[in-house]
C-alpha cells in the first residue's frame, strides 16, 4: 500500500503548495482522492500514469477538493483515453461537470461514470476481489464523505514443498488456497494448515478530509492502518475550528487514538502555519504513531 | 502599455508550460484576459496584486481558457475581498460559475457582475474615460470572442512656459487641455496649438485567439498596436488547424499584415513543437515584426 500527497493545504493553490489531491495504490488499484485545481499537473510531476486511474473519489464539493477534476476529465480525452472512468462524489457533480462539457461543446471517448452518493450513513461504494471502499461519513460544512480502503484477505499461501511431501494433486491447490483439507493421492485427509501459511495481513487506509471533530466516525475507521485525518487547525485556534468545521491536530490524534488506528497522517493545513512540526507536536500528546503529509512525499505501508 | 504572459499554450497544462491567460495593464486597468487551469498560482508567482483585477475578459468556454476562473473567484472570496468583479464572457458562464457557487454552498462578500455576450457581431464591452473595450467575434469550434482594447485619446498637454508667456489663466488650463482656444489676461484669443502640444498617440491591443483563419476581423483590428493572434500549428500541419479551428503561424502573420498592426505576437502553441522559432520564422515570411509569446514573459509598450 502506497499514499502519493500531491497536495494536503487548505483553501487554494499557491506557488508552492496545493490543495486537497492524493493518489493510493492499493492491490494493483491507483485510486486518485479529491482532485483540487493543478491536481493535473501534480499527477505529471510525480509521473503517475494517467491511464492507471479508473477510480476518483470527491469527498465534497468545495472548489479546493475538485476544481480540477474539470480539467482532468478534459486531458484525459485529449489524451485520446479509452479506459472508462469512474467518479464517486456528492450528489451534484455529474450535473456540474456535465455542464462544462456542454458548454465547451466537448464529450469523452471513453465511459464517464458517475456515482453520485447522498447516504448520511456508511456505504459500501466499491468492491472486487481485492479491494472494498465504504464511505465515512464526515461533518463539514457542506455534505462530505472520507473514504475506507480496505484489502481483502487473500488466498492462504501454499507451502510447496509440503504440499508435494504430502503426495497433493495439483488439482487440489486451489482448495488449499481457500482454506480447505483436502485429500491426497493416497486417499489421506491432510489438514490445511500442515502445508498452507496465512495470507499477509490485509491493509487500511481512512481518509478523513474535510471534518469537524466527530466521534461517530471512530466505529467505522476502527483498528485501521493508516489514517489521514485533516488538521487545518492547531488548538491555540480552536474557535476557528468549529464555525468552519475544521480540526485540530490534537482532535485528529484523539479520533486515531479512539479508533485504535497503526498510523495517523495529519494534513489540510491552513496556511498561515510556518512550522508543520507545531502539529505533529500537538497530536503526539494524544497519540505516538503521527506522520506529516507534505506535498510530493511517497508514504510506503509494507 | 504592458502585456504579461501568464500562460500561452494551447490544450492542457503541463509541468512547465500554462493554459491561456495574460494580464494587460493599460492606464491603470489591469485586465485579465481568459483564466485557464492554474491562472491564480500564475498570478501569484508574478506578483501580480488580486485586488487590481476588476474585469476579466473570458473568450471561450473551453477548459483551457477558463477552467481556473471558478478557483479565482473562490480566491478572492477567501482572502476577503470587497472591490467588485466585472466578468465578460460567452452565454452559459454565469450558469456554470453559479452553479459551483451553489454546490459549494460558497458565494462572493464582493459583487460579482457577469457580463454574457452573445452578439455575432463586434461589439462595446467597456467604456470609461480612458479605455474602451471591443469584441471581436472569432471563428472557433465554439462561440468566442477576441478582444480590442483602445486607449482613448488623452487630453493636450500644456506647455507651461508657452501658457504662463502668453498670461493665460489657470482658470482656462481645462480648456487648452480639450483643444480649446481661449482668452488671455489681456483679452487677446490664444490659438491652442500655440500653448500645447498633441497628447501621446493612443494605443491598442488585440487578442485573439482561439480562431481559424478569419479575414472578417480584419477591418475590427485596422491599424492596431500589438496584435496577439494564435498559431496553434505551423503551416506543414494546416491540414490540423482546418478541422480544430484553429490558425497556423503563416495565417496569423495574414492578418497582421492586412490590418497593418504594429507588431505580432505569436502564441496558443500546440504542444508537439519543441522548437517555438520556428513559428517567428515563418510568420516572418509574410510579416516583419514577429514576436513570440512565452510563459511569463513581460511586453512593454511604450
Amino acid at each position: 500500500m502506497k499514499l502519493t500527497i500531491l497536495g494536503c493545504y487548505s483553501a487554494t493553490p499557491r506557488v508552492l503548495t496545493n490543495p486537497t489531491s492524493q493518489v493510493l495504490e492499493i492491490k494493483n488499484h491507483m485510486f486518485l482522492i479529491d482532485c483540487g485545481e493543478g491536481t493535473q499537473v501534480q499527477l505529471r510531476k510525480h509521473k503517475i500514469k494517467f491511464n492507471r486511474i479508473k477510480h476518483i473519489f470527491i469527498s465534497h464539493l468545495h472548489g479546493d477538493h475538485f476544481f480540477g477534476l474539470a480539467g482532468l476529465i478534459s486531458t484525459f480525452r485529449l489524451l485520446t483515453r479509452e479506459t472508462d472512468l469512474n467518479i464517486y462524489g456528492p450528489k451534484g457533480i455529474k450535473e456540474v461537470i456535465t455542464l462544462q462539457m456542454k458548454l465547451a461543446d466537448s464529450w469523452t471517448n471513453y465511459k464517464l461514470i458517475f456515482h453520485e452518493l447522498e447516504s448520511d450513513t456508511s456505504e459500501l461504494i466499491f468492491e472486487d476481489d481485492d479491494v472494498e471502499v465504504h464511505t465515512i461519513p464526515l461533518k463539514h460544512r457542506v455534505y462530505t464523505n472520507g473514504f475506507l480502503f480496505k484489502e481483502k484477505e487473500g488466498e492462504r499461501k501454499l507451502n510447496i514443498n509440503a504440499v508435494k511431501a504430502n503426495n497433493i494433486n495439483i488439482a487440489y491447490y486451489r482448495k488449499l488456497k481457500q482454506g480447505f483439507d483436502v485429500e491426497n493421492e493416497n486417499g489421506e485427509l491432510i489438514k490445511n494448515s500442515l502445508v498452507t501459511s496465512a495470507p499477509e495481513k490485509p491493509k487500511s487506509y481512512a481518509f478523513c478530509s474535510d471534518t469537524a471533530y466527530k466521534e461517530d466516525i471512530v466505529p467505522i475507521i476502527k483498528d485501521v492502518d493508516v489514517l489521514y485525518h485533516e488538521s487545518t487547525f492547531l488548538e491555540k485556534h480552536e474557535k476557528l475550528a468549529d464555525p468552519t468545521k475544521h480540526s485540530t491536530a490534537k482532535q485528529a490524534a484523539s479520533i486515531a487514538k479512539q479508533a485504535n488506528a497503526g498510523t495517523l497522517i495529519l494534513g489540510h493545513y491552513s496556511t498561515r502555519y510556518d512550522n508543520l512540526n507545531d502539529f505533529k507536536t500537538e497530536a503526539k500528546t494524544i497519540f505516538k504513531q503521527v506522520r506529516l503529509a507534505k506535498d510530493g512525499k511517497v508514504f510506503n505501508f509494507n
